[in-house]
């Protein structure tokens, strides 16, 4: 039972059949056709030789069909990623250095360590703390970079940054050595791309294809591109016209790459790793969980962080960038019928043989296609009406969400993603910090309390109920007190208060003093001190101190019961809205 | 109207009569006699020469008289501040300099300046995240550092450090140059000042004193400590057998004193000033509510950050270090009777005629006297059984109490803060983030339902009621999602899941995806998902979505109503506890 939690691959692999060869087998391949070319551009994005992408899309893969709890996710380079190590080892090297590389490779096996480490610590919660509202923007915010970044490929110009107004800053300063080869082989890549995703499943399925069949071949279009821009490359030397190439490969497997182990550079990149991580499984989990919920499966988000993790270890110690599970490439391998991580496994042999064989065509493949294929990847990454639909709902989330991408255009991603994080921390306190609350009466004829101010409810002047809508706390105690003693001085008919805490999941030390000093500060004007439905946990605490004995009045399970006793058959008046 | 909420003395002062003024009179020549020791001493913990200590007892007094909300509270300087003080320009100059008396300067205004701005920005609310354990925990461990740190004064030898650790160390340093002469002078002092503590009260009522009065006289017996050791010094010419003494103190007024302008040195208080502005603040402030209410008074936490900044600029502008309300003088003020701010006015005076004949008496004063002061008041700050008293009631609430003092003894008072306050917000947001949920059932008989596992309650197996006791927010919608797919996986007859939310008190866009992916995963399941008691707030917020039109099943204003529907007069099945 243990050793299959952390061992997920004797899950499936003692009972792993001829059918199961069969679906994985396909699977694998239409993802492995789609690999090759994001395994190149996301090395390219992250200002990479083209292996080092290559190199990420083979061990790792198959290391997660051992570690990993998602039967269909495909783990792999991912173009956030991507962005964040170019922007993590940007201050640290230049791109093309062998110390830029051993850099990435290092972010590899950081993130790696980090990852395991959090799993074995089961710390997978902190994930959360990523909202939906920050990863959104983030991914938004991300994307818009991305692309930018791309442009100087597509135009054949030198440019550089790291955010959206260095790299527009740099574009806008070179722009007057436009590549005119590159541009047409970029351009012409990027409206196939475009048109492809907009019209060639309607063809295919007019050609007789079946719907789920049609959008996996369009989701195969990049190949088609690198293909064909290659084939042009190779034979127009374009390379001579100044059209910059991917250029030679080194042919052959990944060897064992041993990290550097220059301290300063791991501390120089904690924090990077660190963010890389989060992010990265993030966005794994997210996408496990959509996939598995399809099939009534689980994953396990621990034994996840534990996968990616081993991933990401064997990924630097092969000589590749950081990596982790892609939302398109899980989708189409999912969608292709992958039954078990078995399917991971196989593409993982695809890639290898690519290396092996594919690496002199690679090297004529122009960087401009691959630009292209990142940018139409990116743009449905970018999704600026979720502003909208935020701002609708929820102001605070709107606030992070739009903290999150102002902060990764203008400065950063770990920028971006650090005040995405604090600033929803912070207002979900600020919001804490100051609790609804409502007085509230009966619903006529019934043991229900609502609202005095939305519901036509009774009432009697001598006893009023409290609602607190929050737990108590640090936060919020004092502001509790002065809601009461202002209710007080407002009721001078007033002789008992009940507080009805059904919402109260929690009073700490604080919120005790403070109950403790309004208790007392009541007595004094003479008014006694109720609660109700007190939640079971909260009472065992305070059972455990003075508070019950000090109260002046009694404990309720029921607010109804509350009514009864301290209303009983007086009339009660009863409030219009 | 709003004028008087920003100048409050416009609250008393037209109405002022002769009987408050003797009152207030009377309180304020026992508050002077009891603060002339008190500014000397505290200055002499934070490094400055006497004077400094003198005119922060002046001109602020009179100006928290305008701008304060406090009838009874005694601005001055406090234990707590004035170690703040010292730690913080320990690493910047040395004491005695000019440097660092600037620098305490610079440090008042500062604080004033912020204090005042957050007043204006209505910012009171941010002194609540400093919870009671912390205040508590801090409070303590300042009290044990600021006791050891007056050892060197009674012992008279040379020692430094603003940390316990660095206190013992430099105390086992140099003990062997003890004056025997000081030690006499200061144990006799603290002899003398415990004996008081503990009989003096007893004996003056037994002398027929009411207990009131005798109580105050008690709380003056330092400046009886301060007369016979300055007379004893003086006759004995102690100063040349190498007791240390206050030596000459300028006589007369402050002058004004503009605070320097270095811009770095500005920057690098920073932290500490504003430190030192909140930690006074939330003890003004605590001070004020407690004997305010025992009047029936109430204080305004905001105009009292503009009447603690509008102290603490005037107490840096006339030379003076940083101020705020003291607990002990607050306490003695209340109890001799002020009714207005005016007292504190009178003592102002009192403290201006010291400066100007009483210094060359203060001269003679011996230093071991002070220190031995200082400790016999700060040993009433320090609250060991706290701690034993909090690791029963709640265990992170302890762990950040015991973090605050751990590192205010072992690093600094700002450490000490910082680390409380990190750990609270911390242990907080860890616990949301893991919210108590219950399956409930209804009491018999009652409309009201109650944890399946706590009481004796129906069910049925068709229908499951899920109370979630959390609003549920970014860092546990994760956390819902899985409880709720393990009890559908559970339980194979459900057919509706009515997740009861009393205790739901915000649902923001992380938790309004996670919500629309259970409703969508239930029905696929073939599971009903209904909501009840569904906060007004709430609801109007998710009116404003689209998830009430994809829910499958329906809102009940109340779980009866919810069972009525769902149930209806099947017989229930009775679970015992």
């Amino acid at each position: 039972m243990d050793i299959k939690r952390y061992l997920p691959v004797l899950n499936w692999l003692p009972s792993y059949g001829r059918s199961q060869a069969t679906s994985d087998l396909v699977a694998a391949v239409i993802v492995t056709v789609m690999l090759i070319p994001q395994s190149l551009a996301y090395a390219l994005l992250a200002g990479l030789p083209a292996q080092v992408g290559l190199y990420a899309s083979i061990l790792p893969l198959i290391v997660y069909a051992v570690f990993g709890t998602s039967r269909t996710l495909s783990v792999g380079p991912v173009a956030v990623a991507s962005l964040m190590t170019a922007a993590a080892l940007a201050p640290l090297a230049d791109v093309g250095t062998p110390e830029y590389v051993a850099g990435a490779i290092l972010l590899a096996v950081m993130s790696g360590l980090m990852l395991m480490a959090m799993g074995l610590m089961r710390l997978g919660f902190l994930a959360n703390f990523l909202s939906h509202p920050v990863i959104s923007g983030f991914i938004t915010a991300s994307g818009i970079v991305i692309a930018a970044s791309q442009l100087k490929h597509l135009f054949g110009i030198p440019a550089s940054g790291h955010n959206l107004l260095e790299i527009i800053h740099s574009l806008v300063q070179s722009i007057d050595q436009i590549n005119l080869a590159t541009l047409a082989i970029g351009a012409g890549a990027l409206v196939f791309l475009l048109l492809a995703r907009r019209y060639l499943k309607t063809w295919l399925m007019a050609a007789g294809l079946p719907s789920r069949m049609a959008d996996i071949v369009t989701k195969t279009a990049p190949i088609l591109a690198v293909l064909v821009t290659t084939v042009v490359a190779w034979q127009l030397d374009l390379g001579a016209a100044g059209v910059r190439l991917v250029g030679s490969v080194p042919a052959g497997l990944p060897e064992l790459t041993l990290p550097s182990l220059d301290w300063e550079l791991w501390q120089q990149l904690a924090v990077s790793a660190l963010l890389i991580s989060v992010v990265g499984f993030v966005e794994s989990v997210s996408v496990g969980q959509t996939l598995a919920a399809k099939r009534r499966q689980r994953i396990d988000p621990d034994q996840e962080l534990v996968g990616l993790g081993a991933a990401n270890l064997s990924a630097g110690l092969s000589g590749g960038m950081p990596v982790t599970g892609g939302f398109s490439r899980s989708v189409v391998n999912y969608d292709a019928g992958a039954e078990t991580p078995a399917a991971g496994a196989y593409t993982a042999v695809g890639i290898a043989l690519a290396t092996l064989f594919l690496t002199p065509a690679i090297a004529y493949l122009p960087q401009a296609t691959l630009a292209a294929t990142i940018i139409v990847a990116v743009s449905t990454l970018i999704d600026l009406p979720a502003l909208g639909r935020t701002w609708r709902y929820s102001r605070p989330d709107f606030g992070a969400m739009l903290a999150t991408i102002l902060a990764t255009l203008v400065h950063s991603v770990e920028a971006g993603i650090i005040a995405g994080v604090a600033l929803s921390i912070g207002l979900f306190l600020y919001r804490t910090s100051r609790p609804h609350s409502a007085v509230v009466g009966r619903v006529p004829g019934t043991e229900h309390f609502r609202n005095v101010l939305r519901h036509e409810v009774e009432l009697c002047p001598k006893v009023t109920f409290l609602r607190v809508d929050e737990s108590l706390y640090f936060a919020n105690a004092r502001f509790l007190e002065e809601r009461v003693m202002d209710l007080v001085s407002e009721e001078p008919e007033l002789k008992h208060l009940v507080l009805v805490c059904p919402a109260v999941n929690l009073i700490d030390a604080s919120a005790l003093e403070s109950l403790e000093a309004i208790n007392e500060r009541l007595g004094d004007a003479g008014v006694t001190l109720h609660l109700s439905e007190v939640k079971g946990p909260v009472m065992d605490r305070l059972k455990r101190t003075d508070l019950l004995a000090k109260l002046s009045g009694e404990v309720f399970l029921s607010t109804f019961e509350a009514w009864q006793r301290l209303i009983g058959n007086r009339v009660p008046q009863r409030i219009p809205v």
